[in-house]
């Protein structure tokens, strides 16, 4: 008899709690009454629950944290929360789960994303820009792997399987637009900065399931570390331009727009102010996606936010546009 | 005999200077040796050029500034710069000049940006929203014709004839692409909001020849002055629903993006997020746009730009794309 | 036989409990043993005390959140804190209480007051502004009403019953006075300012006892909805000289003082500076009074406050007075 | 036959330029023909004339920058402004001229204001206060001479003889106002405090004609040297209550509001509050006065003021107000 | 039979706590079940722990916060920390305990930093300098213990025993090595203005083992104190140079860099920028050294520090060094 | 006959100006009566003096700014200001001049500073950081031979021949000094990042006598640059440490030590922050005595000095070690 595993954001009061989880949290805690417990948190691509393992019997198997684990208990509820109480752990076998089932995801596939770069790739006239995004997109295929799964931060905003992707492949859309309204900005120069201006961030940040920010990431940053790989690329392609060259790396250091946001020289460039205005819009426009999904959709306010200093609700609109799309 | 009249940035030292011209200051001044000249600019929409009237005889008319006058005199030149050693005056009367001929203008055929604008007006699909658009655009004829060709600005950027509807419509279309990047944005309020946005101007800045800040608007501000506007225009649509009201008035307020850029209140929905950064990426990309086109196509560094608080030059593919257009 | 009705700040440990009380919190909270419980914070003017209904029997009727009941338990102790058991609660009907003996009100009677806001209104001699006073304060009877009821706050400061009229009277009374410091000051422009500048609270706050930001509050904000609606009764007033009316709401939207306090602009007539001034004194200083009657007169530190980004606390002399007017 | 004498601000073109005026700049220079030549700006309390001496015969004595001079000359017109063609020129005795006369001045009396400010000190009822103010005012009678002429400021605002007199009292007023609105408020404090809020500027400004920044003045400022003058006064006290003097001199050390204005406190207690913003509000109003003074009377615009950081005007009502008054 | 006494940091569970503490907290609480404790927290130089009086006998003698105790109970642990179960309390007697032992303490010998600093006092060669030197660290006894021992800070930086001794001393040296590296550095007043830079301190912060802000200290600032001690004690030495009085006046007001960390006044001179550079770099320094030293010796993230407002780490080499060391 | 040559500073009005001189600025200029003449800048390491060639003969050989000509003429004065009558030029040849007689210069010897440099690499223990410096210092000569005379910046400070390597230098002693006081820091870490922070300098700014910012230097930027310089140099040693690697990096990185200096990551190991501290010590510094030295030794106020936030001056003793000195 196969028993149900169900999302944990669909699990309910008194049904099994059955299934294989990534374990984020794991602790050793000693109750009032002096008996050792284990707090465990674990995660699937929908949410999050907390468990505690009351009897350490040798039902529980030995496990850490980021360690997939197949649990069994029952769901209960301690001050209006959800909890598991858990009577079985065993660590899971590699086959038995799928990563991508355990850890936020975009939403859009991640192949047809990256269609999309490279025909966007393919779009770039200039031979030398083209054969830049092609020794790290076409050519490495261990670079692009990497890239095609990786998050683009921490939490908020694309913190999320392929975030990066995602992001980069809108930010060179968003520029893309632009370059048909202003005729002045370089099409090849721009498209070319936005694909690769995270480029650091699959050095800044781990991979998930941990997904945090290395040592390296925070001591350098990842647009240090992006431009450094740019400069060291650009010197194995033949014949490529002096300037080019320097106005792409520019582009990458000051695609913060500001030198309080980490950006060591403002965008002095069209092309450059153009990136940085196309990352922000798109890091507001998904925080507030992102944002707005982890709530009901109604126009309740949704109380101060930092990333928009300011108490933010969604719009009638919004939540319109939601419902149609549930 | 048919004088040739040429635009001003097109005349050469040893010249006649003969036309219609705008006259922008007037002052009568006294030499080292104690003579009463006159001291004039006069401007057509291609340049400045400065005059002195050394005899004021009776080829002299009687003039004020910002009239248009018939000018006669000699072009030379004077530590470097052209100067017109004028002869004789006379007030031009209407009929004799095309008003547009003299005050610069946007590059965009002005009839066709508001066929286009009525085109974002028609693909709006919430009545009231539209109704409202077409009492503005569609019903207040006078008030369609001073947004045709009011600018948007006393200086940089959009300072021209038709610089509020070049503004508006661009604005406009970044949003509707914006709303197809992000479902959560309602377009129908965002594409409302952002042709309305800078309606206050009108009333902010006085028409071209004078195009300056009113008492009205360095007291007020267009802000408040279009907000006001907006509301009581709602007000007359029967129906029209309080919430949408209150986000689309939300959304003119919080335009600026932050309090200290004048807006009283921060964007709190996506929609005021995205009208706030779509208004600030096209001012942004058009200020880049007129500095430029006021240099040479080179890469020469421009001095410290007070618009983008850096030092700011062209790339090489900005002096490409503006060759190849010339 | 009558029970004693105490004031909440009056109780002691081991009293009866008993009254009509209003309920401003109410949740369903589960005990570590799993019973549910309800858990309420009463209030009337004088503090707010919480309480626990173990039992849920009969004897406790329904009710809601800002509901007025009657109330009867026992008062213990509980880590140093007073609380309620309490084993009765039904609603109480209008007509069994005095809607002011629940919520913080003004220490001056509102009527003497409003009679000090009419002589004001009566001392402005220019016709226009005395009219759009009348209009608002006398002939708007529903307006009055409510002016005269109003706070001007969530909390701090004047978040309180007639704390709307309390606090434009005064800030009326200190221009009033400026006006005889400096004869460059237009009375009559600054009187009309001060008793009208807080006007948009009235929709930016709903009444007590609930007295929070409504969501028109929160997206447009008072200043814009003040001189909204001012901008608006002028319209009606045949005459109203276009100058003054700007002049006016000039000092509506400047009288924050900066634009990161929300004004969208800065003071640029004296008198828009004088009532800038005046409001953010009489702020400052009734926050200070609020601040010292929360605590014991003696001049231990009060911590950091927000309001006044400093430790701060009571002198010598305030202590004194303080227990001078006791 | 006596020769006219008018204040500078009443020459006319043409007219004979005659009288002993103060010599505020005296500079040697070379015309561009080699010719050495005098190029002062002599000042009476109306305002400042440019004068040349073009022939540097006997008739020019010897002087120099702040010496009062017996000139005589011709007035001229050049580049709009007028001129002194100067051909006589002698130092003045004392005794010839009133120095009042040459330099700005309250236009408040300053034996009335001085008989305003012993009032105050009478009104003081806490005898240690009473007493040390007695100490400045009364007993210490060279002080007070310095005191009741003194400038307040190099320049803008109440930078001219009897500023420092004349502010101190209105601050004094307003503060003695705020205590009668706020029950708070230990009225002898604050008085005492606004009183002797800026005794530190006798030493920080030279006297007049100078009226500059001495090097104490630069190195320690004012509200060091204030609060200094005022510990060791209340140690000369007996039995001067020590809470006191920590209450004064906080009040002395945190008046101006801020850390960055150059208060090393920020406001703790509500009298140290009241006197900085009172502070604040005098300097606010006599700016605007001063400004609106130095102008016409109408509503042209007056452009940006650095004081008030804003573009400012005369409001319709000051306009009349300075009209009636004239 | 003598009982062991340990560090507060080496007990370990299970073992009997026996020794004299400094009682730094004392509450009076009621557990769930209503019953009276007593809850404490003692301390000695090597740390803080938690103590729990269940019954409170005639073994339990009275005493207050900051009481030295002789303490008697068992270490348990509750939820992972060390805890003691107290079971006996009386006071200690002046003479059973040695306060240095019980409170932080600068890891260098106090005599021998005195004996650095007199040796610093007599390498200054100018006469009334030296004798300022003298009559505050040699004449004045008691402020030459004062000095000693006092602290620098109520927390980090130096807030320890001998604090403002080391942190004086370091400054000091740090500003003797500028002078040999700078020439136009004035030696003399540099290392006068950093030996008496915090004097200020000793009246701003009370002793330990309390070691909080005085009233004094929250309302005058150590800045002000500091000169106004200084001040009044170069008065006392005939023929002390006024510029050099108001220089090193100077130098103590601006010792804080800038208005907003509350110096009055901006370096203006070498000598007080050079102060206080030395001065944060002493901060910064000693605040990595006791950051770094509250933790293991190894290169995992400390978290996010205001003082530094970074996340922050030990280096490789700052492990090897504190192994080394230890 | 040898004529005699004058460094600048030297000559006086009337003598005849003769020698070889670097030409800053040159321009083709007309006269009020429409003659063409030459208007010219030369300087030598000593100062500049502007000169007129109002006869463009023969004796007026073509040169171009930035070349060094030989000149004669006479010593005139314009309103007050030195200046040469030129009526001869030739371009002086390689070997008639000393370029640096023609440019400021380090007070020091640039070999015994860079012995002292190479001492200072020599005392490096960490084997592969002493590797790296001697790649840069003694293995590539080319490198060290421009290291040795590069100026540090465009103006103030440091901004003459051979101010890169006197300012590391500098800070590499002070933080030598530094390692001594605190034991946390690792000193061969500290010092070789402190030898090599500006590295990135050579780059950003061309050679004297141009000594101005290059387009890669305003683009990118000497932060980037020298970090990206060091990564590469670093990975040509075999076994470097990653993470000294990164450390090192960190410090190049953080060594402006504020976002909004351009440094992209605050110094998050003890080791940056004394880097920074130390780099922004030599600066000031070094910014005071070159301030002190363009101006006479005495103590006037020097002015506002955006270097340093303040109005400025000598203190007595500077003026005395300066007189010592000279």
């Amino acid at each position: 008899m196969q028993i149900k595993v169900y999302y944990i954001k669909d699990y309910k009061e008194g049904q099994k709690f059955y299934g294989v989880y990534l374990c984020k949290v794991k602790q050793m805690l000693k109750s009032k009454n002096g008996k050792t417990y284990i707090n465990i948190d674990v995660q699937d691509k929908t949410g999050v629950i907390n468990g505690k393992v009351w009897d350490i019997t040798n039902a529980i198997e030995s496990f850490e944290e980021l360690d997939f684990i197949q649990v069994e208990g029952m769901i209960t509820k301690f001050q209006d929360k959800l909890q598991v109480n858990i009577n079985r752990i065993r660590r899971a076998q590699e086959g038995e789960y799928d990563e991508a089932e355990y850890i936020p995801a975009s939403k859009y596939n991640k192949d047809k994303m990256f269609e999309n770069l490279i025909k966007l790739v393919n779009s770039v006239e200039e031979k030398h820009l083209k054969k830049l995004l092609e020794m790290f997109f076409v050519e490495d295929e261990e670079f692009a792997k990497k890239f095609k799964i990786h998050s683009a931060a921490k939490t908020m905003h694309h913190g999320f399987l392929s975030g990066l992707l995602q992001h980069s492949i809108t930010v060179a859309n968003i520029c893309d637009y632009l370059s048909k309204l202003y005729y002045i900005l370089d099409r090849d120069l721009l498209i070319t900065a936005a694909l690769l201006h995270d480029v650091g961030k699959i050095e800044e940040l781990s991979s998930f399931p941990q997904n945090d920010y290395t040592d390296e990431g925070q001591l350098l940053g990842h647009i240090f570390i992006g431009a450094e790989k740019i400069s060291r690329m650009t010197d194995r392609i033949e014949g490529f331009p002096e300037k080019l060259k320097t106005e792409l790396l520019h582009c990458i250091l000051a695609h913060h727009g500001e030198l309080e946001f980490g950006s060591p020289k403002k965008p002095a460039i069209a092309e450059a102010m153009a990136l940085s205005m196309a990352d922000n819009m798109d890091a507001k426009m998904e925080g507030f996606t992102e944002l707005y999904e982890a709530n009901e959709p109604n126009t309740a306010w949704l109380g101060f936010q930092r990333m928009f200093e300011s108490n933010v609700r969604q719009s009638e609109g919004t939540v319109e546009n939601r419902k149609k799309k549930a």
